[in-house]
């Protein structure tokens, strides 16, 4: 292959595949990025077989070919050459030609027959939505996802499609959260679970919140193309948890509250809450304040709230972490909390509609 | 004591005496900040006994007073606190009450007799430059600086007053750097040898290039008062390396090349040599032509760099990382080099000028 193209649209394709870059060792073409020149275009593939990134870029094409080069040194060499007129060739075995103003570098290749081709035909479903919407329901979830690999399946986001909606679920044992959006076309009812890492890189791909993002699925596969990139991944499998028999629906407290004002209280009180191995911080709610507060060797902290409060008193405590995450990604200006016992799960609402939820599980404390 | 004050200027000036606080368990005062309510004002120290900051803000004081917090926690509070006035009292023993809004907290102090006391007669000596000048003669230097506890004296960079000029020297036994401003005043020739961290921490402390900068001295401490804060810091004692019997004064070859376009070349081959243990770039000069040339198993690079060159051919070779941590701070657009053989060092100077100097130690590559 033999192929001239520009110094930044080369460093922009790299950078963009490369995310898809395998890092294990055990199959050392996985760490390269394919490059196939055909037509007017150079097409660069990485691949670690979980996640497949494709970008075509424009280029001059004097020789049809195809080489494997290490993903990682071809990377930081390109993004070097972002200035330059670029000519690539593949003409010896194993050698890569890097040529440059007066320069001529080499790099060392793969075979591309050992390169593991991806199946691109993956249009058994499909559901169209606003990039912006993807990006909400994404955002408000995926912090939520299990990090531990004893159960793969929480380590992705649910999305199930029906009656014009998507609603995004992940759970990681100590809670839940729950995104829901609009979706401007679909092929039909369905569901799948989409893995944390794919969805974070399909953000990366999204570059006008509104325009449409239209995602393809197989029975195991998903397939997004925008903006000349190509990104394949697989699906997790399995039965996700039937989470909607998690969510109660009936509480003895429900309270409105200012998200900031929470947020930046629960956020003092856990730097003073910090020195134990969690920290936790409590929520003392009676007559129409919560106070917010914490206590350790450091010191304590006690901060009225003001809520709008329906229902009985509680006391509850949470590890302040998980409210604190959550409160940082809410756009609204007030959230409802609703709450039954001090051992119960704690439920966290939008005032108007059905766009959030999230659930999470109290820590015990003694009285 | 008992003081009112702005959150936003009390949370500043923690943040900036921060930076001297101690991380050694070996006295847990150290890693406290003091404070002194006295006359309309708050005074925050903190040190780790080699460097000392105080900074002074004002506070509506209610009654005088002096405390001590345990700094981490104590910071990371009053950040969370920057819309707010806050009041601070620490009528108990072993307790400050932080007041803001309609809140409450506690934090455990420690007795501010423990805290150790800094001299701040520091008035032997003195030198005044611009900010600006300090700034470059620092930044020319210090990373050169040696990172090894075996010779302490090496982590600080010498500075020599003489004649109305100041001279910075830095080395690490693989390189030298060497960078020189005017001062606008002096009371005396002198010599001290400034810890890196010190340099870096009053880097921190400078906000208007065009501003004087005054340094005093004691024999073996130095002390800087800007904008409200005072930094104080031990000198590192001994005798620094006689560094003017280490630089040559003749040389076969000189050099003048463009920086930008030699970094560039530099960093590019490095890419590729960083394969190996450390990444070798070698220069092969001749013909009025510069090859920077790499080797390694992933690939090679020859790249041939346009020179200005007077006197012999040379190849010579280095640590590619001493070259580019050197080019990417020089603000010139030409340099000259100057070589003698590959095993001798090789110095690179300004066009025109004596404002900087850099010497670099070769690797010995076969021929």
């Amino acid at each position: 292959m033999k192929i001239i193209c520009d110094g930044l649209d080369l460093s922009d394709a790299v950078l963009k595949v490369s995310k898809a870059l395998g890092v294990k060792k055990t199959n050392p073409v996985l760490e390269g990025i394919y490059l196939k020149a055909k037509g007017d275009t150079l097409t660069l593939v990485a691949t670690d077989t979980e996640l497949t990134i494709e970008k075509t870029i424009r280029a001059e094409v004097l020789m049809e070919g195809e080489t494997v080069v290490t993903g990682k040194f071809f990377a930081e060499f390109v993004k070097k050459l972002e200035n330059e007129q670029v000519e690539l060739s593949a003409a010896e075995e194993n050698q890569l030609k890097i040529k440059y103003s007066d320069s001529e570098s080499e790099m060392q290749c793969f075979s591309a027959e050992e390169f593991p081709r991806t199946d691109k035909k993956i249009n058994d479903n499909f559901f169209v939505m606003k990039q912006s919407d993807f990006k909400r329901i994404v955002n408000m979830t995926v912090f939520a996802c299990s990090q531990d690999d004893s159960r793969p399946i929480l380590k992705g986001v649910l999305f199930e499609i029906a009656n014009a909606r998507v609603t995004a679920v992940a759970l990681d044992g100590f809670r839940l959260a729950l995104a829901r959006a609009n979706v401007s076309g679909f092929s039909a009812e369905m569901k799948a679970i989409i893995p944390s890492r794919t969805l974070m890189e399909i953000m990366r791909l999204l570059e006008k919140d509104e325009d449409e993002l239209k995602v393809t699925f197989n029975k195991n596969t998903l397939m997004v193309s925008t903006n000349g990139t190509t990104l394949i991944s697989r699906l997790l499998e399995g039965e996700f948890i039937n989470y909607k028999q998690i969510i109660p629906s009936e509480f003895v407290t429900n309270l409105r509250v200012n998200v900031k004002t929470l947020a930046a209280s629960v956020e003092r009180a856990s730097v003073l809450a910090r020195s134990d191995r969690i920290s936790i911080v409590k929520f003392d709610i009676k007559e129409k304040l919560m106070y917010v507060l914490a206590k350790s060797e450091v010191g304590n902290v006690n901060e009225p709230v003001n809520v709008n409060m329906e229902g009985k008193d509680v006391v509850i405590a949470f590890n302040s972490k998980y409210i604190t995450e959550f409160l940082r990604i809410v756009e609204d200006e007030f959230i409802h909390i609703f709450l039954n016992s001090p051992i119960a799960p704690c439920i966290i609402k939008p005032v108007n509609g059905d766009d959030f939820l999230y659930l999470v599980l109290p820590v015990r404390i003694n009285a």
